[in-house]
């Protein structure tokens, strides 16, 4: 308990620098007052990071004398009626790469078929949908589930926030907030208690949906980490800095979008991907697979959550970000293990295959070294 | 059949032996009542047991003249709303070591799920949660959930009570009873059955929370096993000593818990487990696996289970008490598995892969004689 203690102390001294570095600087689509900018160009190869020294930095040895649970727990939010396999996705791949414990909060709907992928994963099936519930119970029914997730939150090193959430609007965010008595959105209540129990978060998927149109969830928040495919990058884009994507400027947009939201990270998916938390940009280009099946972000949001909860246990001062790290480990690792499930799978390779192939993905990268 | 009552007799005249020792003993805090400790100390290679041939000698053969049931047959008491994974580990862990039938007694919502990890179980949906169960209602649900556990009670060789039963007040025990007409708790009904029966009782998880609140459930009841792991151990002592872990003393705190609860058995997890009725203690320390994912603790309820139940079969006077002996092969059986999961799947290992190895682990240590 000394390290998790210790771990959480450190994340709030990572939280309070960063917080003086950005005070204020809210408004900064100025370009000009962007670091870095001037160091770097699109596809740059200074941009591209050792990242397999960074994942083998940032994983923790493994002790005999260690306690469930000193090696991460994850808990996914997401899950509803359409969608069961997006958050099991991310939930086991947590697992799989060696976090001790996993759950999963969910929709009612969501929660057996989720439970029944694995039994590894713990399953709340908490969250209500729009079309179960009466206007009138919407008040008691969200206290219900804060009071059932804050039960929980401290324990989490990390939450991803969005696998298969699906776009209700009880369960994202009230449109028609304002006209109605009280705000009752579930999801966006349980990133500001764990903003205020500074846990970080890697938000996507629907996720991304709900932080675009409510920037302020994350706005000034570094221990945020958003990872946005193409199209989810493009409404971004439009929505912090009013413009289109223009990959000839593709860093600087990148750097500039990432300080528009104060500091948040962000891991820009694509054929390289990027990451930024708007003071330098990483590449990470190693070849993973041409297959664009889906579920494969999941497996990067559930990976990004355990590094990143890794890298803010280091002891020490770190010469990168924690949240970067964190990143930079999460897209190696899935590259690798996508490249080898393509070489075994080739055009039926699904996102299951590649689940398989995170163990021995990350023993190739950072073979284990036993301390008893 | 007749093996089967011998076995009850047996456990009968262990019982009477056993509360010869106790009478009068419950308020042993004095470490200077403790038989042994002066032999023992923490670490002491003396207190590291053979318990490979433990193993051995109480892992019955297999003979074509048995019958269904003979090798034990083992009900799970756990699996709630949230919790669906750890009573499956706990039960199929059981079938996998060689018991003939498991069981599990969970709540509605758990049911189907458990039942779809596998065919194999004899999944009960019995359980209720408080959510939905009126007040005026509970004292005729509590009737029926005992009336229906105790069509199977005497047919069971050992319970396991605890794995993923969650902490609702109504499954456990009813904080307001007193308040109330009547004490409505269910599960701790079904132990002060169980004991009436002489049921052996391994507790574990939420079973401990239980019983750590309730020590009188388990006072006294040398037939009961207790398996803390690091936290829940310090709760033990906390309420039943009154002082802090310290293991500078741990041998003689561990006897004088166990004293302290009247002999019933405690196997304390850890890097080693150390497992003491009150009289000795023994230590387990052969290499298991340095991960830690959550799960593993029932593997060793469900294993320690089977163990258990085969020790109390045994023909004569064994020179251990049965119920430590199935503690040191649970034991010494689940790091077995664990070290030859992980040398396999490394630091993706879960628990799942620790089950895949109990059979080849318990072959490799007592191959299998078929006498016909």
């Amino acid at each position: 308990m000394v390290g998790l203690s210790g771990a959480v102390i450190r994340r709030q001294q990572f939280l309070i620098r960063c917080l003086g570095d950005y005070s204020g600087s809210n408004n900064i689509c100025n370009s000009a007052s962007i670091k870095m900018q001037s160091l770097l160009s699109v596809g740059s190869p200074s941009m591209e990071v050792d990242a397999v020294s960074i994942l083998k930095s940032i994983t923790p040895s493994l002790e005999a004398s260690k306690h469930k649970g000193q090696a991460g727990k994850i808990a996914v939010v997401g899950g509803c009626r359409e969608y069961t396999g997006a958050p099991y996705f991310s939930a086991i791949s947590a697992l799989k790469i060696g976090a001790d414990l996993s759950h999963v909060f969910c929709t009612k709907e969501a929660a057996p078929v989720i439970k029944g992928y694995s039994p590894e994963l713990i399953v709340h099936p908490i969250l209500e949908e729009s079309y179960s519930v009466r206007d009138e119970d919407k008040k008691s029914i969200l206290a219900k589930v804060i009071e059932e997730v804050d039960k929980w939150m401290e324990r989490f090193d990390c939450l991803v926030i969005g696998p298969g959430l699906g776009r209700d609007p009880f369960l994202l965010v009230e449109k028609n907030a304002i006209r109605k008595f009280v705000c009752m959105d579930c999801v966006s209540n349980i990133m500001k208690h764990a903003r205020q129990s500074n846990v970080p978060m890697v938000i996507d998927g629907d996720g991304l949906f709900l932080v675009t149109n409510s920037l302020d969830l994350i706005s000034g928040y570094p221990l945020a980490v958003l990872t946005p495919n193409v199209n989810e990058y493009k409404r971004l884009m439009q929505k912090v800095l009013q413009c289109e994507v223009n990959d000839r400027d593709g860093t600087q947009q990148l750097l500039s979008l990432a300080k528009g939201i104060g500091g948040a990270t962000i891991l820009r998916k694509g054929v390289s991907d990027f990451i930024s938390n708007g003071e330098t940009v990483h590449a990470v280009s190693s070849f993973g697979s041409p297959r664009r099946c889906g579920g494969q972000g999941d497996i990067l949001s559930g990976s990004v959550a355990v590094f990143v909860s890794w890298a803010h246990q280091l002891a020490g001062e770190p010469s990168m970000s924690a949240t970067v790290m964190g990143c930079i480990a999460g897209s190696v690792l899935l590259r690798k293990a996508a490249s080898q499930a393509f070489e075994r799978n080739r055009r039926s390779m699904l996102t299951t295959d590649i689940i398989q192939h995170l163990g021995t993905s990350l023993e190739e990268l950072c073979p284990v070294l036993v301390s008893q």
